[in-house]
């Protein structure tokens, strides 16, 4: 598989979620997306009004977060805020899914709290477009017999993607991602430590299709500078 | 001033917030805090409604926390989780400030959020007693200039207690404690790394009439061995 910059764009999540980013830092961000060209950019609940308009008429999807980062609230609040979410202007939402619900084995509850924000969210009329939803496992926290589990009820639920990490602790490991690959029919992304060429070329030959980062600028940089010492080859 | 052990007891909120607490471990947790008389448990809000249950006449509070802990959340959402765990139950509310309107110096949408939340939550027609609304600055991320200014505005915005921090990151301070208590009228609740009879004294002395920890069990058995030991008299 040949990566070109076109798909590395593509599949690049850029990512603001720190709770200090004030206004200017999202206007920054939203400016780099539309200028390089990615994919989407992943900001804050209370940023997705502001980034919708400021990317109003461009190419980059607006994607936000629900739960963020810890998924202890009630299943109501996690539909409610992926509902506003969408009609706010996001088209791409990334659950964090209730641990407790995993840890304590309650499969049931886990399934119903994913199918009803999937459902929620791909359900509202004043969504711009077809809506995806990510469902944030948090593997550096879970076992790889936990991750199945969460992959195989995110699928059942009619999720679009499971995803590693919310950055907050460990991030991405070639392993996590290739177990959720292998778990489910879900897409892959990858979230969380990934700050260069080599770590996207990893994740990728893992099986994400998705790069959840805050440095998407510095992939660019280096896969440039791959290609042009020779490293990779396209 | 001498502190006594059930004024300690009635000061300390019992904290269980992490994401991989199973239904047994928030048992385990209000069925101690009986036992021993804490004030209050401080849980997430998915277990509001169980705990609520739990703690059914007897005299410890249910304390949850909304925006917890990034606080990046709508305030919309912030309302309604509010206003839902009291309709479960709480009758104390940990809300996270959104940092971005303090950072960005956006007083008057901090003091909208702040009241917004305040409002709803106390004059929710289903909260079971007077509620108590506390908010979480997590002042190891913000300036001594900041922690002043969001205390002033919590004390307009009609909240009860300020609150150091959400335990995600650096505790509170004997510095920082002192420093919310002379900026405003509010009591202060000292959180994060509280973890025995030490930590405690010195964030009462600095004055904290409230501690927010998942120590407090060890925090009176260390309490009871300072008096034993004759290092602290009453």
């Amino acid at each position: 598989m040949r990566i070109t910059e076109d798909y590395l764009k593509s599949i690049i999540d850029s990512t603001l979620l720190k709770p200090s980013a004030i206004p200017k830092d999202v206007e920054l961000l939203c400016d780099e997306a539309v200028m390089i060209g990615f994919g989407a950019v992943c900001i804050r609940p209370d940023d997705v009004n502001y980034s919708s308009m400021l990317l109003h008429g461009t190419d980059v999807a607006v994607c936000t977060v629900v739960g963020f980062p810890w998924g202890i609230q009630k299943i109501k609040s996690k539909i409610n805020e992926a509902y506003d979410a969408v009609c706010d202007g996001a088209t791409e939402i990334d659950m964090v899914l209730n641990r407790a619900y995993l840890k304590s084995q309650d499969y049931s509850m886990l399934e119903t709290e994913i199918k009803s924000v999937t459902n929620n969210a791909k359900n509202c009329v004043h969504a711009k477009d077809d809506v995806i939803v990510k469902v944030i496992l948090e593997t550096d926290k879970l076992t790889d017999d936990e991750i199945i589990e969460a992959c195989k009820i995110s699928e059942q639920a009619g999720a679009d993607f499971v995803k590693t990490s919310t950055g907050a602790y460990g991030g991405a490991t070639e392993h996590h991602v290739k177990l959720m690959k292998q778990s489910c029919n879900l897409e892959v992304k990858a979230s969380g430590g990934i700050r260069d060429w080599d770590d996207a070329y990893k994740m990728i030959m893992a099986g994400a299709t998705r790069l959840g980062t805050s440095g998407g600028a510095n992939i660019l940089k280096t896969y440039h500078n791959a290609i042009r010492l020779g490293s990779y080859v396209i």
